[in-house]
């Protein structure tokens, strides 16, 4: 397996679009499309929210019912959630255009929204915007560069991902876009994203693929512990590597799985260390846990803590927040067995052990915390399983963003 | 039942005082004592928090096992948690000391910390403290004012509440006083938080009381979502206003019950409108949910959301964000049915029904969003259960003081 340049259009049979719609702000990218010339099989996760957004609904259905997926219509400024009818009828609308000018049936069209919450779509310029995707499409870099741009809100830069790796002879990619910068606490999966490959797999192992690797990956952020209305994540599967179609667990099916967890771990690191106004992408690893379900609720407990985001922001080595947040996670242990060190790429610094502060230098720690990725390791002392979680800090600005977004 | 002034030394038998005994900052109160001229019962709720401080293992202890309790002895600025063994018999010394002096026994003092996790106290200036403590207390009006003082760390105010109410005959008084700005997330119960009484109760139904109560009072409060290594309430009775004992849950409990809820939720709410870097308290009140804990767990959920907090800062009628902190809470229920409603003291305004926004005002949303008192109001149309929750918005400020509070 190997990572190389690109997202969406990396595999095979894929194009893509980005332009500006004037959605709800001017002069910038707001509508993407991701197209496949064939056929995909599709599969989604989505987000927990009882409040969830109309293009949620949809997707939800044309992943369970229809029998194939061609297309997205992604907008961005208005994320279409608390719209009542109006907002699904919309939704639906958006899908019915792009249906009609692709030649192809709705409800193999996917739609996804993101933005400010409770307003209605400007439904004229979205038809608009999707007839000039739907013309615009190519499979170029530059296309899936500009998709990327197109599904940002608050986002500071662009994200996106891609793999190759061989099955027998054949080369099959896998590739990858997706936006999130704050309301990212995902339960089930994240803001949104978009992986497109050209493998052969059956719909029931690339939706079990995709569950079963969320749960490391993208459920491992938080920028502010808010879940979105609006969190989802596709795969689109169109076949044309070639290779022979994975329908068991075998060999090549973990091959696969160790591609997808390389760019969804990729994209979610990303989405975490661009999180709003964060200075510094924030790492929590916990080892020798219990269980690997232990380690999942500790890990994300630290990376979750206002006041641990507040410490990195401030780099300061207030390790009494670290272990406040572990104790309060849910999770029972033995304070004085546990071990804390701060670490970046250079350094590992213990701070913490047998109960009480060891005698580390303030200085080391502080320089640890002005790393661009901080990392706090956690050694349970208690059994096998680990797990990482990754956030960022908190700044004054992700006050500022977010004192007054809908301005 | 009647509010009156003053704190601890309200009712009758309790003395305090509060002195400057630089256990980490100088020129403030920083120690305190609560004392009873006779024994007390005593009942306490804890924190959560698997990181226990010393003095919540003692207090713990003392609740538990000691006949009867005389007096407490109050740090701010070191919390003495995650201090090991070492940490623990610091403690210990101080209610040592404390007992030395005031001619009763070490397992009828507790003693309570809050501050930075993670360094020793400065064991010398505390034993000094406790004896000028121990010299200066008085029953007076300024010596709970002092000793409420003496116990805030990032507080801006220091927060008193008292109440009297009659039982046959008896004149019986209630007060109390707390502290809590930041790690304010109360899990069992808050920050610190002393309650004297002079009534004469059954300690069993003094504590059944005291749990109750705080289910609805200072459990429903956060400030930033981190569920402290301190957190302690306790509420101390020396039967000195003559009634006789009340052993049974009859109509004498429910005026103590009345008055002891009355006292917390003052209490509570001064800890919310006080907490770190705050500009108003926000309040979210659910009504019309299935079940009293539903409404607990919704209205909890709203005023946590960092971004329903940045919007009440904004004084931007974002309404879409706290329709997704009801989503996210874990509780089921159909977006279409609710009512979302933005009010101050002298005004309601609805913003949200039938699935989406209604025509509403935007200057009177801003209007209403401006006050140092906000309150979120949602009607959920499934049943007859309601419950508040009290936060306070998130500013700048909140950043500033965490990002590098220990120097």
């Amino acid at each position: 397996m190997r990572a190389i340049e690109g997202g969406v259009t990396a595999a095979q049979g894929f194009e893509a679009a980005g332009i500006e719609a004037a959605v709800k702000y001017e002069n910038r990218r707001d509508m993407a499309i991701v197209y496949s010339r064939v056929p995909c099989k599709a599969a989604g996760v989505f987000t927990s929210n009882v409040v969830k957004a109309a293009p949620v609904l949809w997707d939800k259905e044309v992943v369970k019912h229809s029998p194939y997926v061609r297309a997205a219509v992604i907008n961005t400024g208005i994320a279409n959630a608390a719209t009542g009818k109006q907002g699904y009828a919309y939704c639906k609308q958006t899908a019915e255009k792009a249906a009609e000018l692709l030649g192809i049936s709705a409800d193999a069209v996917l739609v996804a929204s993101t933005g400010v919450i409770g307003n209605q779509l400007p439904i004229e310029r979205i038809l608009a915007g999707v007839e000039r995707l739907a013309a615009e499409k190519t499979d170029t870099v530059e296309a899936a560069s500009a998709a990327a741009e197109a599904i940002m809100t608050t986002d500071t830069v662009s994200k996106q991902a891609a793999v190759q790796f061989e099955i027998g002879s054949k080369t099959v990619t896998l590739g990858g876009m997706c936006k999130g910068s704050g309301m990212i606490h995902p339960n089930m999966c994240t803001m949104l994203g978009f992986i497109t490959t050209d493998i052969a797999i059956s719909k029931e192992l690339l939706q079990e693929a995709l569950r079963e690797d969320v749960v490391d990956t993208f459920n491992m952020i938080s920028v502010d512990g808010d879940t979105s209305t609006n969190d989802t994540l596709m795969v689109l599967a169109n076949g044309l590597a070639g290779n022979a179609e994975i329908t068991t667990k075998n060999e090549d099916y973990e091959k696969f799985r160790q591609a997808l967890n390389f760019v969804n771990t990729t994209l979610a690191k990303k989405i975490a260390g661009d999180g709003e106004g964060a200075t510094a992408l924030f790492e929590a690893k916990v080892i020798h846990a219990a269980t690997k379900q232990d380690a999942r609720t500790l890990s994300r407990s630290v990376i979750s803590s206002n006041l641990c985001k507040a410490a990195i922001f401030g780099h300061d080595a207030n390790f009494g927040r670290f272990l406040c947040a572990l104790g309060y996670a849910g999770v029972d242990f033995d304070p004085e067995k546990i071990e804390l060190y701060f670490e970046n790429e250079e350094k590992s610094l213990l701070i913490y052990k047998d109960g009480a502060a060891v005698d580390y230098s303030e200085e080391e720690a502080t320089q640890i915390l002005s790393s661009p990725e901080v990392r706090v390791l956690v050694d349970m002392h208690m059994g096998d399983a680990e797990a990482a979680a990754w956030g960022c800090d908190l700044s004054y600005d992700y006050v500022k963003i977010n004192a007054d977004y809908r301005s």
